[in-house]
């Protein structure tokens, strides 16, 4: 979108203090243009082209910033900038930049608002963390059932430019209950004579401000619209939420789940600009906890030691049986945790999962369990072919089920099932692997012997 | 939504073939609501309550059916009941619906359609899999740049019963191509003197209908529009696309990436419906790779065969090293694999990641030998923990290093960087695991021995 020319165009204006018509230059841009630009310059640059800003093209461009550069911006600004800023911002992207930042500035700021608008925050803010009424706009268009029509095409009007979307015009009855929403195209289409009772309905989808983000992303998803209703557990409509808000929300989310299947607590931020103590907190919890775990292995391994010493032809195998375990256990695991996301398993599909679930994993094991007996029939010999052969079943078999009970055990216990990451996974299922197949070798070989 | 009575109610109405009854009680339901009961009862009470839905009210229904169900509903239909549905439902989910379908079935449906229908679905069907054109709608709201406002206003209201979303109204010049566009907000605030150009801003962003749906997703985003317009490579005006879509295609990506990085081939498909055979079939295919990758490591083994007999205590930190190495890998394959989906970091990134991983891998590897050597030197003596803890600082780089490069080789060589799953990483990890411990075992003991 951005020539190369203009980028070096305004950064010479900067340069030579021509703030006049850098003004002029920068006017016509839409915020999201404005922002890429700012993203682009040096910190020193930025605040520059950011005061040579109008009031409403700064706060819509700053909404566009990334939390980092947000908060470091707000550092450079005088106190009455700050305040254009936020007065300018529209709410719910307020409310996402007052969550952001450290609790003292979050204060500091609420103090610059207006009366009314920092009554608005609170309410906001009072929602909890990750609920629809944190990512909720309140400035909707809403008309009342009795009106006529050229009455609420009236209305419809005055709400307009303040509506974050006019795609759907909400109808209320008058104590601010929700009782339907319209297209406004069915407004467009009707007849002067009619009221909005005429061309309603009466069917709508709402979400409560106090709902997970998830049901958001599940309901719309579900219901194809691009606003849905929010309103409080009476039904009194309180604001909407959007399509693209609810798309942020659906990757972010997404986001968080893929890293922690990695075993890696959620980033949160741009990877390129995570500083390394962030990068190297976020994940050396799991590997300390996971090397622990896998001392047990050493253990299973310690206690066989006679046995190993005995065959040492044992040992080639034991990567290959203990990996594949992991790998099983990983997958199952990987699509309990997204259907559980996607709502389409529950808790009480334990039953019908496993039973799948282990339907599967009995196809695999015996399918890898002809692979590596041919393997370690060349390799090793008869003997050994058939201890690895029945390991790999087994083995599979209980790392299938690990992974696919691991997700519901975690869910159960109120926790986040996407936590039954690859590597816990893998960890659990070596140490799994280890005892089946040394104990099948020791009990096999030993009759055998 | 769906009270537990009213599904009794139609239950029994169909028991008792009460047809007219049952169509005035379904008329009032919104398309989603009826699809939900659809999917609710057996196969052949569905096709006997679609068939007392009107046809608008059936076709909507229709369009939020799932594709197995979908298609199984056609299978029951008489022909003219199947022109009527298609002749009903929106170009998007019309398209939808024949790229999901069997070729044959495509064919007999496309000579369902009237020629005006049959052209458009043909053009939507020409796009590429995944391009922004199979996501697009035709059905847009356009006007000229050199209308008068009243004209404008007229122009939208004609198009509004067929548009997909009113909220912005596209610009185009007299050859259709796209010049600008314009929330309908600021037509419904301007005054009946200006022309559409008085209230025209020239900045816009626009997709390319070839554009992978991918780009969609991010450009939607990055800009926080709910919907954008698609335009041929020369800027002529196609349709738009709607956020709602966007936001459905994200979560289908993220779902693909979710399944591989667990070493997956992507379901494509609600979990519970998906039969056995499928389940079987996306699996196993890595699963055997992978069981002959690990070959290598039990090869690795053997090499060291009479190094391990000697200092069995060698193998009771096996599972433990190379779990660890595959650990970090799958970790920082994640952050890259994710960083680069969400357009983060892009192929020429390539160093600076490398960079950046290897600084967090030294520290991860140094925390994890400091571990580890405790609990080597209590369990065998200060000569093993030397070794484990210096193959643990190595691998743990390597592995990472592996884990950061994979997702940037298959985007190189055009494959699918999530590919890189935790699975495969944790299997060059073992391999690479096994000849670096082994190999600083057999150099540091033969110096002690």
């Amino acid at each position: 979108m951005i020539e190369e020319v203009e980028l070096d165009q305004i950064q010479s204006l900067i340069v030579e203090r021509n703030w006049s018509e850098l003004r002029k230059i920068l006017a016509p841009y839409p915020p999201d243009a404005v922002s890429e630009m700012l993203t682009d310059f040096s910190k020193t640059d930025r605040v520059l082209m950011f005061r040579c800003l109008g009031r409403e093209q700064a706060a819509d461009a700053f909404s566009f910033l990334d939390d980092e550069l947000q908060e470091q911006l707000l550092g450079e600004l005088t106190d009455q900038e700050t305040r254009d800023v936020l007065a300018n911002m529209s709410p719910d992207d307020r409310t996402a930049l007052l969550e952001e930042l450290p609790a003292p500035v979050t204060q500091k700021l609420l103090n610059f608002l207006s009366p009314d608008d920092r009554k608005e925050a609170l309410t906001l803010l009072g929602y909890p963390e990750d609920s629809v009424g944190r990512l909720m706009s309140p400035d909707f268009a809403a008309v009342r059932a009795d009106m006529t029509l050229p009455d609420a095409m009236a209305a419809i009007k005055r709400q307009a430019a303040d509506s974050e979307t006019l795609n759907m015009i909400y109808i209320t009855d008058a104590s601010g209950k929700l009782i339907d929403d319209i297209p406004l195209r069915r407004f467009i289409v009707a007849r002067d004579d009619q009221t909005v009772e005429d061309i309603m309905d009466g069917h709508f989808v709402s979400l409560i401000a106090t709902a997970p983000q998830e049901e958001a992303v599940n309901t719309m998803k579900h219901h194809d619209y691009s606003a849905l209703p929010v309103t409080d557990s009476n039904g009194i409509l309180l604001g909407v939420v959007t399509s693209d808000d609810v798309l942020e929300v659906a990757i972010e989310e997404d986001t968080e789940d893929f890293h922690k299947g990695g075993g890696i607590k959620p980033l949160d931020m741009h990877y390129l600009r995570a500083p390394l103590k962030l990068l190297y907190s976020r994940r050396i919890s799991w590997l300390v906890i996971l090397v622990f775990m896998n001392i047990f292995s050493g253990a299973g391994i310690a206690h066989y030691e006679e046995l190993i010493e005995a065959v040492v032809a044992l040992v080639f195998f034991l990567p290959l049986l203990i990996d594949s375990g992991g790998n099983a256990g990983s997958q199952a695991a990987t699509l309990v945790i997204r259907s559980m996301a996607l709502g389409e398993v529950r808790l009480l599909d334990y039953v019908k999962v496993a039973w799948r679930e282990m339907k599967v994993a009995i196809l695999l094991g015996l399918s890898m369990a002809l692979a590596v007996f041919l393997v370690a029939w060349w390799r090793s010999g008869m003997e050994v072919a058939q201890v690895v052969a029945l390991s790999m079943t087994i083995i599979v078999l209980v790392g299938s089920m690990v992974g696919m009970s691991l997700p519901f055990i975690l869910r159960k216990i109120g926790l986040d099932p996407a936590a039954a990451s690859a590597p816990l996974v893998t960890s659990i299922a070596d140490i799994a692997g280890v005892l089946i197949y040394l104990g099948i070798a020791s009990a096999m070989l030993e009759i055998a012997a």
